[in-house]
Formats: structure tokens, sequence, C-alpha cells
């Protein structure tokens, strides 16, 4: 097993949207799901680029699919090169994740009876972000007895005709061409984006005539040309892209890059060299013209190269895991933007429908420790973007009737609410409510507690100053407003929530939610008092901006101390909202052999009355803040609530993350299992819906699985320790991140 | 002005989708709206196909918009032809309804000087219904000094990149070509209904190469040659469209239908010959092969004038009426299928996707008559959909808790209630419920009525026995157990309905709907009489299939006689529902100026308190069954009713309709006014909403007022009567009918 590779040998029609989502490849600016380029009945080909949405029917808005610029189709004397036609012969797709290269080879014989071997490579460029490039060739194996050359055209396309699913979002404004360059001008039927899309279409390989053919609808190159048999052409399409997103003016800046692309290659300040024997073979010995595609890949390689030296994690003995591992980090990479703080990661990232791009709190507490440990540059943009939006989730707090910022459930790019108020039951067509982006808070203290872990990991004091603090305070605010004094208990209460178990709604004093609160106004207080001693301008800014008196401070205090935590003080089970013991138990015996949810199978009302839970709750907060809590506490709580979590039908976020407390437990067995439940949610499926896009909060607690949990680390005030707790067949474990601008280095070897 | 003609003179972006509608084209079988060849932005090309319909994410589904037949873009050195770049020096478009051709004429200026004169006309075949054409021809009619020829490039393609607005519905499922004809085979995406459409894109003019343009997008055809100043090329697009609704298999069929036309022109027996002496230049005078052109054109020339030698009304002295008339009878044409009874008439019929291609009673009681009195085999058929669909009638009654036949308020392909159960609201997205399908509940009654007025008319005793029978026993049946006595009035009731006046809901005993029920359940039990003395054999077997005991024929005639009917025994002003007339009087000055509806103005709730209504609805009985009410009561109603509707801004349907009870009240200045209104709704556009397909149910209105309104056409036991009313400086009113399976004409002229 190549522990780089993600491998597939045949090819299934039915699972083509599923494949689609797990050979996705992406650099930040966009992602490209796995279609293939010939196109078939029942695909989704789909790029999303970070941050341009469109309006949707129902709802707010979502990524918008651009016109599909993979398309390239393939006719050898008339006959069409499709996978379900004539006879497949072979069939490979790797996905190369250490050069984040995705190829295809297929041996083919056509219905007349001609071989071909098909040779496809494409990337999203990590180096240069606006540009996509395939390199696509075709040789002619075997020829019928009577045939002496077979005519070969290869016609590479902009796709208009796509939508998320049955929604289409763009309309062509103009079409047309620039030399041998066709463009492409779109824009967004509503949000009015404009995009700007330019490709070339070359070939070296000689005697082969190019037509440019002007369309609004599928504008293309196409190369024609005759083969004798064991001959072969190679063609490379590449295609740039830039919207009004980037630039004021997309279309001279995208028919100007490409250009720069193909006369200078990438500009690359190091001698083009091709990185494998096998890639000689495409470059004409003769001529020392540039060759565009292979300076762009070598560049792209590169920049892949520097991303693996840091965050890459090597599991020695276990190949599987190292290869899933991998392909997690592989996945949290491709979502994330490079530079743009003005929209974060989507439930789904760039790689599917699911969720319409909008960003959950799946980002805070799920992908952002990796970004934080590993480039934390990216972890800072991801947390201005909350910045940013302070003055929506202000705005939301006020409508609500509350003080401070109250964070949407689902945000986009101006941060209002963006969940759904109702969604249309796939079967009935009924319109049932959604009440989470009404009453589930606690996004709200997880973007208080992100921030308050990247400072706490980066020391980033002058993040903290200028941004953290003000997120930190006006969250405070929210939650001590939010809170309720019950006089007769004097303590205070949050009510009528949803908790990170969705399949309770309305409950009162959720532990996570309450806690996480309490948490989030005592660290506001902790940083103002930092503020006024680090940067006492700033804390007068804040006292004033935020109308911080002495009695409103005090107040705070008094919240943080009366919070109301439901626990058993016997037993320490902390109680997951009030009532929540008192709720029916669940006998799981009965439901061996389900393929549903418990949610699905009871039905969403009377699912509420059991104690049977979506995902970690209770115990989600003892790994959010597992250094506030001792072992005894931590077991107690583990064997309540692990046994009534639907681990397998329930959410994929939690799966994961329990890994953390089953180490720290020393359930290693247990921690192992559901680590690659984790790990391989998306490459093998086991949920069913890995077609509507990667699971990216999992793929972030993958990786605080494998940091957290099996190796233990903890930062500490002087540096940080680490407590193995390796599955038995793994003989090592190592990774590089960053702490306070300094790199370290973890290798957890066995003897 | 030429009264058999519609025109425009000048181009403007702004009113593109209004005038797409205007100049739709269609024969019943497909309708295309007037979208431009070369296609810009914000255009909405649709092609609609009688009867196929795909799902929808909210609510039922709606007629699919296929991949768009007319694209045709014209390259000149390769400068783009558009309307809205270089100069344009001329454009004139028609839609001559006599031919149903739709031509236009445009002089252009290219950017870089060459003048150009482009002549394009269409036509969907009314004799041939699977075809569509375009004959598009260029002459250079001055090129910039030092050009001796110029290069022209003419691409006809099929284009897959359309929607019903941003909704997708067809998918690729393969492409390719046969000869030199270029095909397309598509499937929606969820009803999964088979298209294809096959094209040629010939020229007679010589030294032109042709190209085809393999694409699953954008399959197409290019010719491309060299023209000088003065010289011309005339093309000529055609194209065949098959479904799996109309044969197994759709691509032999669609395939060899177009070989054919090629090959023999389209089988005419009669020998071919342009119809104009133009013509003649476009035809090479050396060469006597056919032109398949021509050819389909000649016929379908033939079946419009044959058709209009039947249904046309003529108007003398008034020629803006004349063309308004004639407007509204080629819309009613060119939406009903010939031939096919498994789905009616739309709202909208084939010309925009307003209402989504549902059947409301718009078709019974208002485009019905026209079909019965002209084109009576396709009004059988319209009432054969309702038979079709009488189980699934059963079935909506039976789930509301009722015997009999419930018609849904709208229908679709398989009579299941297709009204949205909600609509997102465009500005707030907020979900607002629609109770029309629930409670509107007067179509039943609509359709009962409308199987006896085909058969007064027709006398077709045959549907009566065989199909119309059941219908109004099912209707009856359901009007009975509908009604609910009051002991204590001893009247039976209707309530918690919504009348034809959708303003005001939940409203008890409306008359309209009350006196259609009692007429109704009278005409069942007359028509069981008629059974009984002429099928003897089918009364007994209705008798059985309803289980008509003596006891329930005994009730039903006891609900007819005690059918509560609120009036004013005084004033003989009917009660639009109970309490009306308690309701708060609306001053109308105080809105002088308004550019909406009362109902937008005042809001959902607040309207339902005034005296204001959107249509008629106590004078839509006294029009429906205006032979069963004396002159005074009409005029009291009339004076009570009339001024307190909307007729600018409520519904479209009854400003046309008023006119039959103002001409026999004599208000012939008021019933000139509101027929022009009527006839004009989307010629003029006066409501704004033309853009989303033409309003068939005025058109169907228009054709009544002539007839019933100013010619005041009456049927009798001995033939049929009329009473004149025309308008001052109207001279002549003609049309001709059928009665009784004979023809009729009337010739009404003024001394």
């Amino acid at each position: 097993m190549n522990v780089w590779q993600i491998n597939e040998d045949s090819f299934d029609p039915k699972k083509l949207n599923v494949e689609e989502t797990v050979y996705t490849i992406g650099n930040g600016y966009f992602g490209t799901r796995g279609a293939f380029e010939e196109g078939y009945l029942g695909a989704t080909p789909a790029t999303l680029l970070f941050g341009v949405f469109d309006n949707i029917p129902i709802g707010k808005e979502e990524l918008a699919n651009v016109p599909d610029w993979l398309r390239i189709t393939l006719y050898v004397n008339d006959e069409r090169f499709r996978l379900d036609r004539g006879k497949l012969l072979e069939f490979h797709r790797t996905l190369d994740m250490q050069r984040a290269l995705l190829t295809r080879t297929v041996r083919w014989e056509s219905p007349s009876g001609i071989r071909l071997k098909i040779d496809i490579e494409r990337f999203a460029s990590l180096a240069d972000e606006h540009v996509g490039a395939i390199r696509y060739s075709v040789t002619i194996e075997e020829l019928p007895e009577d045939m002496v050359v077979a005519n070969v055209a290869i016609r590479a396309a902009l796709n208009t005709a796509v939508g998320n699913y049955d929604t289409m979002h763009w309309e062509t404004v103009d079409q047309g061409h620039d030399g041998e360059l066709i463009w492409l001008q779109s824009q967004t039927r509503h949000s009015h984006v404009q995009l700007v899309q330019v490709m070339s279409f070359n070939t070296q390989t000689p005697g082969f005539r190019k037509d440019l053919i002007e369309s609004d609808i599928a504008p293309a190159i196409r190369l024609q040309g005759r083969l004798a048999a064991g001959e072969t052409i190679t063609t490379e399409k590449i295609v740039v892209m830039y919207t009004s997103r980037d630039v004021p003016d997309p279309f001279p800046a995208a028919i100007r890059h490409l250009r720069k692309i193909l006369e200078t290659g990438n500009a690359s300040d190091q001698p083009e060299k091709p990185t494998t024997a096998e890639d000689e073979g495409t470059k004409p010995a003769s001529d020392k013209k540039i060759d565009p595609y292979l300076a762009l890949r070598t560049k792209h390689e590169e920049a892949w190269h520097k991303f693996w030296e840091q965050a890459d994690i090597i599991i020695e003995g276990d190949d599987k895991a190292q290869q899933a591992i991998r392909y997690n980090i592989y996945q949290l990479r491709i979502s994330a933007s490079s530079h743009d703080s003005r929209y974060s990661i989507a439930a789904k990232g760039l790689t599917g429908f699911g969720y319409r791009g909008h960003v959950f709190h799946d980002t805070e507490i799920f992908m952002l420790p990796f970004f934080i440990y590993e480039m934390p540059d990216i972890a800072r943009n991801l947390l201005l973007y909350r910045y940013h939006l302070l003055p929506a989730a202000r705005a939301k707090a006020e409508h609500n009737g509350y003080q401070g910022a109250q964070y949407p459930w689902e945000s986009t790019l101006d941060g209002q609410e963006a969940t759904p108020i109702s969604i249309v039951h796939p079967e009935s067509g009924e319109l049932i409510p959604i009440l989470n982006g009404h009453i589930e808070l606690h996004i709200t203290a997880s973007i208080a507690y992100a921030v308050w872990q990247y400072w706490h990991v980066t020391a980033d004091d002058e993040f903290m100053r200028d941004y953290g603090a003000e997120i930190l305070l006006n969250t405070a605010k929210f939650w001590a407003d939010r809170a309720k004094y019950n006089a007769e208990r004097h303590e205070y209460e949050i009510n009528d929530v949803i908790g990170p178990d969705e399949w309770h709604e309305h409950v009162n004093n959720n532990v996570y939610t309450n806690y996480m609160a309490k948490w989030n106004i005592q660290t506001a207080l902790d940083i103002l008092h930092w503020l006024h001693k680090t940067s006492p301008a700033k804390a007068q800014e804040m006292i004033r901006k935020l109308d911080l008196t002495d009695e409103r401070l005090a107040y705070w205090r008094d919240v943080v101390e009366h919070m109301r935590i439901p626990q058993n003080e016997q037993t320490h089970v902390f109680e997951q909202f009030e009532g929540f013991f008192d709720l029916e138990h669940l006998d799981q015996e009965d439901y061996k052999g389900r393929t549903a949810s418990y949610q699905a199978i009871l039905g969403l009302n009377p699912v509420q009355q059991y104690q049977i839970i979506k995902q970690a709750d209770v115990l989600m907060l003892l790994t959010v803040l597992r250094e506030q809590f001792d072992l005894e506490t931590k077991r107690a709580n583990w064997d309540y609530y692990y046994p009534i979590t639907d681990h397998d039908y329930g959410s994929s976020l939690t799966p994961a993350l329990h890994v953390i407390l089953a180490c720290e437990l020393g359930l290693v067995n247990t921690a192992y299992k559901l680590f690659m439940k984790g790990a391989l949610v998306d490459l093998e499926n086991p949920r069913g819906n890995s077609g509507e896009g990667i699971h990216d909060a999992c793929c972030g607690a993958v990786w605080q699985a494998a940091v957290f949990g099996f190796a233990g680390l903890a930062l500490t005030d002087e540096g940080f320790t680490t407590q193995p707790c390796l599955p038995d067949h793994w003989t090592r474990l190592a990774f590089k991140f960053f702490h306070k601008g300094e790199r370290v280095s973890v290798d957890l070897r066995k003897q």
C-alpha cells in the first residue's frame, strides 16, 4: 500500500457521486470535485470558489457551482470515449496526496475495436491559486487490421450547463477569444458576482490542428489530427479563474495571468525539471521552449512539499491509519484560503453542496486546532472572519432582545443567520421547521473559545488586543444577559436551548452551553484584566464601547460564580440538561442491525423522550476544556454517556473527538476503533452521504485525535508535554507544530 | 395597421422577458418563447412541451423547459452579432398571426464597420407538431473600404444551459450525429422523461463549409464561408422533438422524422409553391431539389389558414380590437394539443413559467367555451383529461373525509392536488401558507358545468354517456356530502371556503360555490334521468358504482331545494358570503393613482375586513348561469358589486368576463372598456407580469366577451339567437361556430 495515495481500480457508475467527493482537488481558492472529464448522466461536476455565493429559492445563499472547467471529450474515428461504452480493459485512479495530483489511466477498446490508453492528470495549483490544469494523453495501442491511422479529436470546453444539483447560479455575460485563448465571462443570477475563466488547450504533438469553438454555452478548443498505432498525443488544458471578489476587473487580470503562464512558465526562479522519469517522454526532446504545464506543476508540487514538511503526521505500523490521516489533513488544507479572511471553512469545505457552503461551529471546535498548530496564519484569518462579522452578531443579539454579540448558527458572507427556517422533507414534501438558528446558542462560546485557544498556542498578543478581546467581551456580554437569575435557586439559568446533542430540543440548562458560557464570561474578565495591564488604552476603549461599568463586571462575576451546572454530586455525572436523567432508557439491543440513526427510526419527537444522544455533549465539554476536569469525573461521565451515544448514525463529528478522552482513560482499543471510524468517514462512506461533500469537521477531529489523543499533547507554561497512548501495532507517531512562533517536533516511537 | 400582425420596431433590453412572452410561437405540442436566437444576459428562452413535467424542490412539479432549440450565433470577421454591440440601424419584429410566422429584420453595423442585414423567420409547425424551423439570412450590405469579402460563420446549436428560471430540469443522456444531423438525448432529472432533439442546418448558398460540433452541452452545426458586399447567405435550421410520452423509443422516431422531411419535404401531396413573391428569391432558380423549409412552411400555413377559416372573429371599424382579438384567439390555439387528453391547458399555456404549467378552473370556465364552439374535438380532450383523473379526485375527496370526487385546485398529470402548501415571500423570505388547495372548492362544480356545457352545445351524447355522466354524478356526490344540514335554519350550508374572490378566506356559504354546487347536484339528477331513458344499462352501472340509492337521491333533491343562498330579498342583491354586507366599506378615493392591488396595499389579513373584491364572484355566477337570472337581479347585483371590484390590479380573469353582463344591461361603453382591458392584458402588459406568460384565461374571456357579450349569442332549443350590442364605432362583428355538429355563421353589420 502506498501510504501517500488513495486508489481506485474499477469504474462503478453507482458510486459516481461519492467518488467525486473523495477525489476532490483544491487549493482553498477553489475546490473541484473528482468528476470525470468526459461527463456522465448523474454526475455532479462542481467547482466551488471560496466565498462565491448566490441566492437560493428558500433560505439565504449557497456557494455557487461555477461553469465546469474539467470538460474534455475525446473522439476517435467519430467514436466517443465513454467508460460505459465499448470495453473497459483497465481503470486506475489515484489521488497522490503528497503532490496533490489526481491521475487516471484507462485502457479502453472502442465499439469498433480501436484500443486506446488514456492518461489524465489534474491539479489545482497550490502555488498559484487561480490556476487549474489538466494533462490529457491518448495513445493508440492497437487498430483493427484494416486500419492504418485513426482520426483523433479532443475537445476541451468550459461547461455552463451545471448547477448546484438542480439550481443554476450563473448566466453568461459574454464570451470570446483572445488569440488562442478562449474566455467566458459569467455572472451569478442574484448576487451578481462576476467570474472570468480563461482557457488554453495546447499540444506539442505535431500534425494536430486547433479550432476555437466560440459559444456562450460551452466555449471550447478542439485539437484534431491522426495517430497510427503506437502513437501518442499529449495535450494540456490550463484554466485561470478570477472573480470580482478578487479584483475590480477580473477580465484583464485573468487574461494577463494565463498569458504570463504560457509565456514564462509560472515565472519560477528555479530551473524547470521534470520530477519523474516518466514525464521526460512528454517533452519533445528537440524543443527547448518553456513547458507551462510542467512549470506550473513543479511549483505546485513544491508548495505541497512545503506544506507536508510542516503538517504531516507520520504513523508507522499501520498503513491504513497513515494513509487515512494524510487524507484528512489533505482535506483540511484544500478547504481553507491561504489569505482571505472574508469567509471561513464550510461544513463540507469546497467539496460538495451539502450545507450549502455555510460555516458552523465545526470550524472553531473541530477544524481550527489543526490550523492553530500547523498554519497559524490561516487560523488567524478564520478568526478575523468572525471579527469582521461582529456587527452582524451584535445585531442578531439585539434582534433577539439581548446585549452583546450572538453569532449565527450558520454563517455566510454577511454574518446574518443563514440557517434555513425550515426544510422540505425529502419524502413527504412537508416543511419541517429548523430551530437551530433560533436556539442552538453554544456556537457563540465556541468562537470565544477559539479566540482564546489561538492566543494560548500562538501568543499572538497583537491579535488578542486588536480583535480577540472584542470578540470575547461581546460574547461574554451576550451570555451574561442571556442567562437569567433564578431567585429561588440563587442560580443563573440558560433555558430553551439546543445543545450539541441536537436530538433534544427546547432544553433547559444544557451543561455544555452553560459551562462554556461561564467559561466565556470568566475568560473575558481575564482578558480585560490583561488588557488593563498590557494596553490600557485598548482596555479603556473596550470599557467605553461595551459599557463595561463596575456594576456590570461585578454582575458578570456573579453569573460565573452561580451559573447552574446540573450534576449528580455523588456520581459526578453531569446531567446533560435538566430532566435528562428522568428520560426513558432506550434498549439498544432492540435495534441491532439498524442502518439509520435513532432519530430517523424513532421520529423527531419520540426520540426526545429517550436517553439516547446524537453526539458528544457532556463528553465534548470534558474534551474541549479537558484541563478543568479530573480523571474521576471524566471516567464517570464517559461510562454514562459513551454507551448512549449513536456512534454509528448520529453525528459524524464526534467519533474521532471521543478519542481524546478515551486515551486519557487508557481505553486504547476503543480509541483506535473510534479514530478509524472518523478517519474513514469519507474514504469508506459508512454513512452513505459522502456524495454531498467531505465531513470536514471530522477531518479536524481526526487530527485532534492523533495529536491530543494518541500523542497526548498538552501545552504548559514551560512548553508542552505528551502522554502517548499508541495503539498496539503503531510503532511511531510523529508530527511538528508551532508553539508561540517556534516550530516543535514530536516523535514518539515504540521500543 | 395590419390587423393580422403584432409589431415591434425597437429593441429594449428591459422589455426582453415581456416581449419573449408576447412573441411566443407554438402548436399545442410545444410552445417557444420569443427569445432572440443570439442570446442575451437576462433572457428567458423557453420551450415547454405539453405535459412534460419534472419535480420541483418545493411543491409538486412544473413543465420542464427543454434544451433551447433556437440558438443561432453569427460571427462576421470574428465579430459577434449582438443587438447591444455595434450600431443598430433598424429593427423590426413581426408576429404574423394569420400564418403564425415570427419574423425579425435587423440592419446592423459591426464595431469594425461591416453593415449587415439579417432576416430571420421562425415557426412551430401546426401541420407537423414535432417540428420547429428557423430561416436565417445574412446579407452583407456594406464593407469598409479596404475590405473585399468578409468571413461569415453561423452556428446553430441546441442549448442545454437553460432552466425554469434558476431550476435545471434536464441532464444529457447522450449526444451524437447521424450523417449531417446532430442529435441530443436528454432526461428530466426526477421524472425521467426522455427527450430526443434532432437538428439539421443547411444552406443552398454555395461556398459554405459545414462542421458538426459534437457536445453534450451545446451540440451545434457551423456554416462558414465568405461573402462580398451585396451577397446573401440563407440558412435553414430544422429541429424535430420527440419524447418518451409520444413513443416508447423517441430516438429512431425523431431521426426518421427529420430524415423524411429533408428527403421529401413534408410529404405534402400538394405541389410545393412559395406563398409569396418574396420567397422566390430564396430558392436557387437552377435547383429543382425539394426545399424542406418551404415545404414545411407551406403545410404550416395551410393548417393555420384552415384554423382561421373556422375560428376567426372579424371586427370592422376598430383595428386595435380586431388585432387584439386575433391575438387572444392565436394564444388559445397554440396552448392546446390537437390530440392529447393526458394533460390540459395551463394557466399560462406553454408560454412561461408562471403557475408552473398547472391547470386551474381557468380552463373550464374561461377557455373551454372557445374550444367547445370552435374546436369541439379539442374541448372533448380537455374534458377527457378530467375524466381520466376522476380516481385521483375521488381519492382527494376521501382523504378529506367526503364521498364522491373533489377535483384539485391545481392539477398536473396525476390529478393529485398540486397547489403549493406555501410560497416564499419574495422579499421577506418567509413562508406564506396557501389555502386554495384546501378550501377553494368551486373548481369541482366548474368541471361539472363544463361537461354539461360541452354536451349542451355539441349534443355529443356518447361523451355524456361514457364519461360526462360519471363526472357529474361523482361531483354531485361530493357536494351533497360536503354541504352540512343546519337544522335550525333547515338549510344546507357549505362553510369554510374560498370563493372566486380569493381575498376573503374561510368564508361560509359563498353564493357562487353554493349555487354552483346546487346546480351540479340538480344537473346530475337530470343526467341520471336522461341515462335511464337513453342508456338504462349505463344508468344501472352508475347506480351500482356510486351507490345511488333512492334515499341518497332523495337526499340530493333536499340539498338542492334547501341549499343556503344568501340574498337580500328586498334588493335582490346576493350576499357574496355570510357577513359580507357587514364588512367595512373601503373608500377607493383614498387610493387614487395606486399601482398595486388592494390586497398588496392593505395586506393579506386587513383586506379581508373590507367590501373590496379581487374579481367577479356573484357576478361570475350571474354570467356563467346567466339564463337562470332575470335582468332586474343582474342589474341590482351589478350596481352593488361592479364598483367594489379591483378591475385594475385584482385578477386578470374577469374584466373581459364582465362584458357579457354589461352588454345585457346595455352598458356598452363600460363593456368596451372592459373588453379592451382584457384584450390587451399581455400586448400592453398593464399588470407588469406578462414576462411570466400569457394570461390564457383572459384570452378565453375575451373570446366570450365578443361572442356572448357584444354578439349576445345564446343557444335555444331551436337553434340560436343573437342580441347584438356593438360599440358605437364597430361596423361589423362576424364569426362562425359549431352547434350540434353544424357549422353556423354569424355576421352582424351595422347600417
